[in-house]
């Protein structure tokens, strides 16, 4: 008898919480519990049907990884041409931080800048499978900003609310995708509670982080392509910036499929949480062993993308930083835009606060011993330098024509 | 006898206009009578090391096409993950169009966010394998963005030299990698004398576009990428958005070298060059049938990537033209802005100028009748509407916490 290959192996939702199991072919969001719901997938039929030595050979996107994502019928995919992003060896900014064997995995290299786009090509191909044709997100920026290119290229209405004091290009981005949008004179709680009213009153679909089960799906995909491109080889340690932490869970759950999956030999990665300084509630919560976080008053942060108080899925980074033998650590605004320069100028690679966050928080683990200098070190670059362009400055010296530039006096002026 | 397979199949530099030889493994500008230099390669030696059936087993970069490529030794590739860049269907926009097969080619997912980086990966690179420890670029953004990126990349330094009405962003991208950047208030030909000046007083690699042979060769990979995405069969129409117009010169070499090696059954592409109404030399030559453009004076547009009154390789664009039996259109600002709204609110696609004017001249071909609604059309888009993000004015209504939205009264108001 032969075994008919699906395209996806997804068997169920499962409540994170209370793990209540429900259909992942029909329109969900929370658990009746409250609980967010997580994709489990046939892993001994994936295996079967997934061969670790010829996922080359496939679909350039990370929809190679059909069988774990969520989707039944592959003419259902939206996509931008996302993922696949370049895993960089970071030899001169390794050696500047003591490092042996740094590398970067690039996210600013998606559709709409962020690894953002990760989830909104999951996230919204699958309500287009299952017949959605109006989203809301509740958003700080770039999620709003991947939602809304994403449902505009599935020709899918959307609706953004995003805080008043979000970030001007996600603004131009959401309102070039013909969205809805709309801004709140308050934090993205009450970006939250607007959403849910459309839903209430309307029935757009709520597509809110950790209540719609498949952007973290989509998310995973980069933990995916990072053990592809290690050819199957978990490094040391996987660092990456944590807000709403969906990127980090998202990465152990891809590990953890693998591991089940029996395509690693050695499962070694501690994950690593980096929150800002200005925000660090998982932080705090990891430094006092507590398996849930507390709200963060007054959160602030030039990393916008980290500005998120109360994470709905703080146990889940929580629990991958103790399952995996990780840490979590914090630092300061100046700490991140000082590593952010270093980076640029060390490796051309324009980063966003956000990944040079992780950086910053790697040299950190270092100096307290807690990484070794000759370990095999991953960060995240969770977007692109380009979308934050007022961090940084500019200053160039203005020639008229036909004026000379003299190298000698330049330099001994510096 | 086994033939030894060469990294490169590089064999000499060729002067575009009187065709005299020099050796591409020394340090090479200009032709001693003032003209271009373009790399020939040995295409029968590279046909016997390349199987077109199985470039997908290759590196995911265009250093896949290295035997097309002038490197001799990949360990001096410097890259931070350009190329290979999605070829998207656009279904719901070519339908708007009238058009039945209409590609857009993404050149935004790049390191810097346009094709820029293809002619910085494979320029520096080939620097870096000559020795050459710094480098001066004169350039209206975009182009000297890359080039300061990728130097950095490589630990070289860069002297970049920009019109001071040029893009913020650019300016922004420069200074982060740390480059020696200087405005001149003036137009790029100012630039190109300060940077020669620098090269004749301190020896700095004067890499100014078309006076440095090899990113021309980068900006080929692009046609290569869109024929192996294509199966090899060659579309009926490539347009390109053309300032300098290296991109669309490298597309059609990209094309030529491919049908000499015999990967192309039927070669059919005839090339498109898109300008800008308020600077179109080329098109002008390409209505009088002439072999050379004149200068444009007082050029002008929004797509700034296109203000180029006259290019150094303006005959060779000419002569792609002629010898694939294309044309050249221009479009004006207005008719630019407004199909850049319609591509991304129809496909999500956060397009920039010049890739925009891009589909607005095809459109004009169309209703010329000058191609027709079935053929297979590819536009390339040549940047991220993120280097742009003043081309888009945002308007969004402000709610305080609490506020409910009011659909229908907003659709009938509307």
């Amino acid at each position: 008898m032969v075994m008919e290959k699906k395209y996806t192996e997804i068997e169920r939702l499962e409540c994170s919480l209370c793990g209540k199991s429900y259909d992942p072919f029909k329109i969900q969001n929370l658990c009746q519990c409250g609980g967010s719901l997580v994709a489990r997938y046939d892993l001994e039929d994936a295996k079967e049907s997934m061969d670790k030595r010829n996922m080359s050979k496939r679909v350039l996107s990370p929809w190679r990884y059909h069988e774990l994502l969520p989707l039944k019928d592959p003419s259902n995919i939206v996509t931008l041409g996302e993922g696949m992003t370049p895993l960089l060896q970071m030899k001169r900014l390794g050696e500047k931080l003591g490092m042996k064997d740094l590398m970067i995995k690039d996210e600013g290299m998606n559709p709409t800048g962020t690894f953002k786009a990760r989830g909104a090509t999951a996230g919204v191909s699958k309500a287009k499978e299952l017949g959605i044709e109006s989203v809301t997100v509740p958003t700080n920026g770039n999620a709003g900003a991947a939602w809304a290119t994403y449902a505009a290229r599935a020709g899918m209405e959307s609706y953004i609310i995003m805080p008043k004091n979000g970030p001007e290009m996600a603004r131009k981005e959401i309102t070039a995708a013909g969205s809805h949008a709309y801004l709140v004179d308050g934090r993205i709680t009450d970006a939250n509670v607007i959403s849910e009213q459309l839903h209430q009153d309307y029935g757009i679909f709520n597509a809110a982080t950790l209540r719609e089960p498949y952007r973290l799906e989509g998310k995973k995909t980069m933990g995916l392509e990072i053990m592809e491109q290690l050819n199957w080889e978990s490094p040391d340690v996987i660092a990456f910036p944590t807000g709403g932490g969906v990127g980090l869970i998202g990465i152990y759950k891809a590990i953890q499929e693998l591991d089940e999956m029996g395509w690693i030999d050695e499962m070694k990665t501690r994950m690593v949480c980096v929150q800002a300084a200005g925000c660090a509630p998982i932080t705090e919560a990891w430094e006092k062993k507590e398996k849930k976080s507390m709200m963060w008053d007054e959160s602030d942060t030039v990393a916008f993308g980290m500005n998120v108080p109360k994470s709905k899925g703080d146990f889940m980074v929580l629990d991958s930083l103790y399952s995996s033998g990780g840490y979590a650590t914090s630092v300061d605004d100046d700490e991140i835009l000082r590593t952010k320069q270093i980076i640029t100028k060390e490796e051309g690679l324009f980063a966003c606060p956000e990944g040079s966050s992780a950086v910053a928080g790697i040299k950190k683990l270092l100096d307290q011993g807690l990484i070794d200098r000759n370990e095999k070190v991953v960060v995240v670059n969770t977007g692109s330098g380009l979308k934050y362009p007022n961090t940084v400055q500019t200053s160039m010296p203005l020639l008229q024509p036909g004026d000379e530039i003299q190298i000698e006096l330049e330099e001994s002026t510096e």
